[in-house]
């Protein structure tokens, strides 16, 4: 089955996903309701309301509940991009202004505060201490993951371990949590919960690794932003990592890097993402996230034969191959 | 008793929390650690945590649970400074540099996101969904409160009442349920748990009339910060709305509010303070708390007759007359 199939057959539910998305913000008739619709609004693609639906699948799938579970996860994701928007200056997301270039840097932290407290009232009416313990932990490391995606800014010194860290927290424990919390909102045992979790991580670890790479092999009209964002902000990611580590390409990768970090920003970057292209950087990146997928499928296998986790392996092949 | 001697008394179950407060961040050895240690170490006066033990005393006081409860109203009122801090650009903060002046803003966001993450790992230990759904409705208004002042800075044309309600959301509500969840962390009856609430809602109204007086009244060194911080960022409080509505006054402070505007944080401020220290503003606002502050008495009377009921009486007084 195709991915948009699969978001058509599941267009109903995720529907009303989306209904609870702009009712949990909207009833608050205040500049923050308006600010987060306006963040909302602009789409995205929900792949975690879909991993906790189809997780949910696994047990007693009840959309009441699921639903909760899926906006919570929706809305701290949500928190966190219009953070990252004030820390990146990010002027569009998704083709809209951002809140940040749309109001201010102060209306965008606090929007991004309350629509995390927003998600976290959501959640707390299911009652379930277990999902809240899980959801802080793992907000948690997510916080501990941004900052050290600042940190780490133009260091070119860091090693691939520190990167593959860095998403972890950045990335793909949100989506490991997303399968998690959609099994255990359900019911599921014990042993599925797990193994969904371990699906979900690996994905997302792939997830972040393609994204990465989409930034530098991808065209604009592709990813809806410039090609090169990551490396002009300073993000050094899996393939610049990679590509350091040529010979032949160390140096002028690195005099690169050094003009752009200079230029704060509004350097070119074509001859770095040239060099960078061109090196084998770019495969190794693409065979690690292969590695993930390889193990995110092998989690599925314990799983029970439903349609569920057949489309959790098209998911996942999906991504080893999203090019948008 | 004096308030020293309170703090003096409870000194044993204040270095516990104090403790775990340290602990709850230095255990990841990562920059938000030492950021938010760099926070915590800063101080204050804890006055959340003592609502929390006292009404904790009202119940089952078990000092394991309430501490828990202790560290996370802590951490969340941490957090929520550090976001301020951007906001306000304030270089100090209890006569300590700032994270977001000895670090920077991009990092004293992140630190606050972390702080109030933490905070939530910390509760979530004590599996009560009742405590969760308070705390997370609670941050809810926090957020919007905080906005509200963004809204309002220099609108002189605001009401007492939208004063009043900002305030309840800034500063009253998390001095509220501090009581309220005290007690009912500690099971205590659910009228008990109502009374302890309305006191510390009723406190923590009269508490921010009077920190915002202090702002008009005090000298340097009794406020930790020059006076006039309020009008200087535009934060129109209480005496300032009355002393708008005297028709002698009227006319000369709006033009010295107007002139604060336009000098975006760097003008003198002297005309427009004397002006309002000379308005019955000042009486008026002292009223409003006092007001509040027999409301707080009020709610007390039907407690049983405990040693931490004087205290919280007289806290309640010690707020009404506080110079510091």
């Amino acid at each position: 089955m195709k991915l948009l199939d699969l978001y058509a057959k599941m267009k109903g539910d995720l529907n009303q996903i989306e209904q609870e998305l702009e009712r949990s913000v909207a009833s608050d008739r205040t500049l923050l309701g308006e600010t987060s619709l306006h963040l909302l609004k602009a789409g995205g693609k929900r792949i975690r309301p879909v991993f906790v639906l189809l997780a949910g699948k696994f047990g007693d799938y009840r959309l009441d509940v699921l639903k909760r579970i899926a906006v919570t996860l929706e809305l701290i994701h949500s928190s966190s991009l219009v953070h990252d928007d004030v820390i990146d200056d990010a002027q569009t997301r998704r083709g809209q202004p951002t809140v940040k270039s749309k109001w201010d840097n102060r209306i965008a932290m606090y929007t991004g505060d309350y629509i995390f407290a927003k998600a976290l009232t959501i959640v707390t009416e299911l009652g379930n201490p277990q999902i809240h313990q899980i959801l802080s932990k793992a907000m948690v490391q997510m916080c501990i993951g941004e900052m050290e995606q600042i940190r780490d800014f133009f260091n070119t010194e860091q090693s691939v371990r520190n990167y593959l860290l860095r998403i972890r927290r950045k990335t793909a424990l949100l989506i490991a949590i997303s399968c998690q919390l959609g099994a255990i909102a359900a019911g599921a045992q014990r042993d599925v919960c797990n193994r969904l979790y371990r699906y979900g991580y690996n994905v997302g670890m792939a997830f972040q690794i393609r994204d990465d790479l989409l930034d530098l092999l991808g065209t604009e009209k592709q990813i809806g932003k410039p090609p090169g964002s990551d490396i002009r902000q300073g993000n050094i990611t899996l393939p610049v990592i990679l590509a350091l580590r040529e010979p032949s390409l160390r140096d002028a990768l690195y005099r690169e890097i050094g003009i752009i970090r200079d230029h704060d920003g509004n350097a070119d970057t074509r001859t770095a993402i040239n060099l960078i292209r061109s090196s084998h950087g770019i495969h190794e990146a693409e065979q690690l996230a292969e590695n993930y997928i390889g193990k995110a499928l092998h989690a599925l296998q314990g799983l029970p034969d439903l349609p569920a986790k057949k489309n959790l392996t098209d998911i996942a092949h999906f991504i080893n191959t999203r090019n948008y």
